[in-house]
């Protein structure tokens, strides 16, 4: 047999019979990490062990030491459900069954199910674990495979289209259960040490609403009990801040039925929506943008040239349509009408870099069944920016903006984590270019002394690109902010400026956003802060509570020494028990008491939400506290501590 | 005969004979007003002295003192030009020739015309002026009027459609030219003293696109050539500010190809407008607004209820559109969505007045041909606002907004001008509301010592309204903000508060914009100053001219003491003389000039945009001087005095 080479993580290259599976690689490089392969990653994608390699593939082997483990298992999970489910309802009918970021979900026909059946099951599936059935891989012939699923129109449609081409078939077995499947999956069933049935919701197949109906079942599996448990934890947790209940709670924002994934802004939420804008705006203005405002409305026209509205129609993601023979679009995004207002006139090399800022509201039609709360929405309004440079001026234009995020961010108390994506296989300009932009973006990175993770080949085709993520206060991580070179638009429009050298140039384009999309971000922050806001932020900041109707009057001078915070009073006849309580509910950042001997003294009594206090506090003590805590930004508060 | 009353402008009745036409009232009035009698006007119509009276109308006698000759006239300019056209080219076909705010327009075909064309006809225009022909109205039964037209398919088309009941049909003669026409004209073509045809356009018959294209000549007329010469002076002076022009030399907006309709703000228009925008968002906080915001997309449903779904898309003047079976539109206002948040949750009376405010950009089809710069758009942000109030609250409300706007285009040095709009017939709601209502928009229009005018009958159908026209300085008048009283949304969309008495009852809602759009407003804005801003509007503010590059360092020390300002330095290597000029078309408010001189003193020289100069002030003082200037939003400078 002739010699393949594989590439290993580290760089090196082994070689290897043509034909070796990954487990065959596993155990040239040893014995040990033969045993214990789990599974392989080829060129990105988890498979199973059994996979043959081909010339010049990355491979990563997985143990269950890997990351990818958790995903291996999950799947594991979900056969381990199926598996439970025929044994309790045997003319259930499966289809899918995936691992999930969170799990995996199974999705079923055939069969009522409940909470009940859920425990149920469950029950079963704990005895399944106890049994520690051996997980094989085998194979059927494709009429063989037709044959065992002639009763389940599901599988044989998945042996008809993405098993198309395959034969034999790949099915795993475990005891008495057998299910078409490509793997990868654990070696048996003990080895899923924690599992939960999570919750049942409806679902179509192939997700396509004009298809029958489903019901998929979710779960997830950890390799222990311990791991479970930490994650249901969490998981409650994050039902607990979910911004949609915060928001309703705190009467931010809805989404209405007249307008699907279109949030509607009611009082409150603007208040913070614009707390967030204005602070982005000097932001932006320090960076050297300079506004603009381009209208929601285009002709399709304006995008075909720069390649979005194929890229965009192709999922259907955008909308658009003919109307009076002319067919309209909304903006899925704001470069294409800051590229044309780039190109309105000559530009020279001195005027550069040329950026334009817009907190420019864009619409995309992501499927209705995908939309959720403030995360993902149809209509989004981004903290836009394109700066358009010479190329000696990317890694300066990059340092900018990565030290105005981290500022940002910082006042916000994520941690943040960053992610180089480096070249793929369709991008365009040459690999020169390519290769000086990412060289800068990694300059960027490491003169900034931030660590970065790299996702090679993961750029967009037009330029390489740093995400920068968010961690929240539960550990779920966030994309937020993006800085990105394009090297397309500008050649694609034929944008140029006038160099020293009197010719015409390319500019480079830098898409960046600080926040991303009000949207998400507020969506983002409502979870992180469990809408105990930073004081300049909330959308109430003090709540002065009179101890009786006899200190209205002093309540309102208070009120009045605050000047333009935003203060209420609460003058409702409730116990001062209540009042604070109720104040604890809306979550405003300060209480002010004020009673007989605060108003003797000129003084209030200062509470928190943390329920600290502190007594005999002089308004203008507190004020200029207060003043310092919102000018500044602050998220930790050290008043009352 | 049957006797019939007609009312008198005065408010006083005449009976007059069934059958009688307007200059028998006339001279049955008076024989000299008989005489002098040109048209009338009945219930708001301009029609014919013979056309018939009819009992309960409202008349006034039109004579060449009344406001109305100047319509009539140019009516009969229309006819004037349409015989010379005649006599010069008789192939042409007349189509149809109204006269219009600024003179006439006839629509022709089967010919073609240039500008030396105009000036031939012109001169044709004059002989027949000078032949003083009487102009005089004939009949033709309707088959001799098909007959008299039988190669003119235009006028057969409007036989048969606007004049399809007529018999006899009303004709015009003047010498040898006869014309289809309802009239009125004056007596005779000698009336017509001065006149002037001015541009040449084309124009679809019947305003469709799908229709043949027509050849559109306007032209306008006067009773005496001095009125002619006023009216083409303030014509080329409205040329001279044309927004458009200013806009492109200032580089405020633009409106691509690519979004007819849809003005992009650049930087320096950018500028402006948030100016605006931070002006109102503080008037709006002083009335109590709170502010909200609500998408450009929605469902089409989300306009069904409140009845403008069918008003929008009667005129195809919505954007709409179907998409995975889902009717979508374009938000043509915001008032449904402003509705649908208060209708969210109870509100009590204690709580009302409750007002959102929304900057809400909002989309409608007007055809692409009556498209015109900033002041016929189809991409629009009002500065929208809608209170809902109880009926004891509305003058409060109303006296609150007018004081506001009055407040407002004070710092545009506009004078202003109130229009009432009453009950017409097709009112929603009771007689008594709309007394009351109206009574109360009265009652704020007085105790504002306001003068107004009262159109009787032109409120919209759910409620009465006061308009707010601004006049320019080239008197032009332009309705800027409104204040409208509706009585029909609370109740169709069954909006409620509880009153005092625990029931439930409506509110009433107000909708209300100060500055109407900004494009709307900074149109009208540009042309009434030409360009010429006040400081605190303007783009770039100040700009400092080194006398040589020696004193580019001074330049830069002023520059930096003028903190907030936006200030440019002029450091091309010019004359003082061309950098002077340079900044006077640029239209910079202030140019410091820094010399040898003014940099040993710490001063500079100051001069404005009036050519005003004044030496050796110190920094100090100017800065003082133009930050009150900007703050105290002045329009007229007297620092240069």
């Amino acid at each position: 047999m002739s010699d393949i080479t594989v590439e290993l993580p580290d760089g090196s290259e082994l070689s290897v019979d043509e034909g070796a599976t990954v487990e065959d690689v596993a155990y040239s490089i040893g014995p040990g990490l033969g045993r214990d392969t789990v599974a392989g990653v080829l060129d990105g994608d988890l498979v199973d062990k059994a996979s043959p390699v081909y010339d010049g593939v990355r491979i990563e082997i997985v143990t269950d030491q890997s990351d990818e483990y958790l995903d291996v298992l999950r799947h594991s999970g979900a056969h381990l459900f199926a598996q439970a489910l025929q044994r309790r309802h045997p003319e259930a009918k499966l289809t899918i069954g995936p691992w999930t970021d969170d799990g995996f979900y199974y999705d079923v026909t055939n069969v009522d199910l409940d909470e009940a059946d859920l425990r149920d099951i469950e029950s079963e599936m704990a005895a399944i674990v106890e049994e520690d059935l051996d997980i094989e891989r085998f194979e059927r012939s494709r009429e063989e495979a037709l044959d065992f699923y002639e009763d389940n129109e599901f599988k044989r449609d998945i042996l008809e289209t993405e098993a198309a081409g395959d034969d034999p078939i790949s099915f795993y077995r475990q005891g008495e259960f057998e299910d078409l499947c490509k793997g990868p999956h654990v070696e048996s069933t003990g080895d899923i040490g924690g599992f939960k049935l999570l919750d049942i919701s409806a679902a179509y197949w192939r997700g396509d609403e004009e298809n029958e109906t489903l019901t998929r079942v979710y779960g997830t599996a950890f390799p222990n009990e311990s791991q479970l448990e930490e994650f249901l934890e969490r998981r409650e947790a994050a039902k607990e801040r979910d911004h949609r209940k915060i928001g309703r709670e705190m009467d931010l924002f809805s989404i209405p039925a007249h307008s699907p994934g279109c949030p509607h802004y009611h009082p409150n939420g603007m208040t913070m929506r614009r707390e967030l804008e204005d602070y982005i705006r000097e932001q932006n203005e320090s960076l050297g943008y300079e506004e603009v405002w381009t209208p929601e409305l285009n002709k399709a026209d304006l995008w075909k040239p720069t390649g979005h509205y194929d890229n965009f129609t192709a999922e259907g993601e955008m909308f658009n349509w003919e109307q009076d023979d002319t067919e309209y679009g909304l903006k899925p995004m704001n470069c294409a009408n800051h590229a044309y207002i780039y190109g309105r006139e000559k530009r020279s090399y001195r005027d550069l870099p040329i950026r334009f800022s817009e907190f420019g509201t864009v619409y995309r039609n992501e499927q209705s069944g995908e939309l959720s709360g403030l995360l993902r929405v149809r209509g989004m309004t981004q903290d836009d920016g394109h700066a358009f440079i010479r190329k000696d001026q990317i890694q300066g234009e990059i340092v900018d903006v990565l030290e105005a995020i981290d500022e940002i961010l910082g006042h916000f108390d994520f941690e943040m984590e960053y992610v180089l994506e480096t070249q793929g296989d369709n991008a365009v300009g040459s690999d020169d270019i390519w290769a000086e932009a990412t060289e800068s973006l990694r300059d960027a990175l490491e003169s900034e002394g931030l660590e970065y993770e790299v996702d090679e080949g993961e750029a967009a085709f037009y330029g390489p690109k740093i995400g920068i993520n968010a961690v929240d206060a539960i550990g779920r991580e966030w994309t937020i902010g993006t800085v990105q070179l394009d090297f397309n638009i500008p050649e694609r429009l034929d944008l140029t400026y006038i160099g020293e050298d009197n010719d015409e140039h390319r500019p480079v384009m830098v898409h960046r956003a600080l926040l991303g999309t009000f949207e998400r971000f507020m969506g983002v922050m409502i979870e992180h802060f469990n809408g105990k806001f930073p004081l300049w932020l909330a959308p109430e900041q003090v709540r002065i509570l009179p101890i009786t109707d006899d200190n209205l009057e002093y309540a309102e001078a208070v009120a009045a020494e605050l000047g333009d915070f935003r203060v209420e009073i609460e003058d409702r006849s409730w116990t001062v028990g209540k009042k604070i309580q109720q104040a604890h509910d809306d979550r405003v950042p300060y209480m002010l008491v004020v009673g007989d001997n605060e108003e003797a003294d000129g003084t209030v009594s200062v509470r928190d939400r943390e329920e600290r206090e502190r007594q005999d506090v002089p308004v203008e003590t507190f004020r200029d506290h207060v003043e310092r805590e919102r000018d500044e930004k602050h998220v930790t508060v050290d008043f009352l501590k």
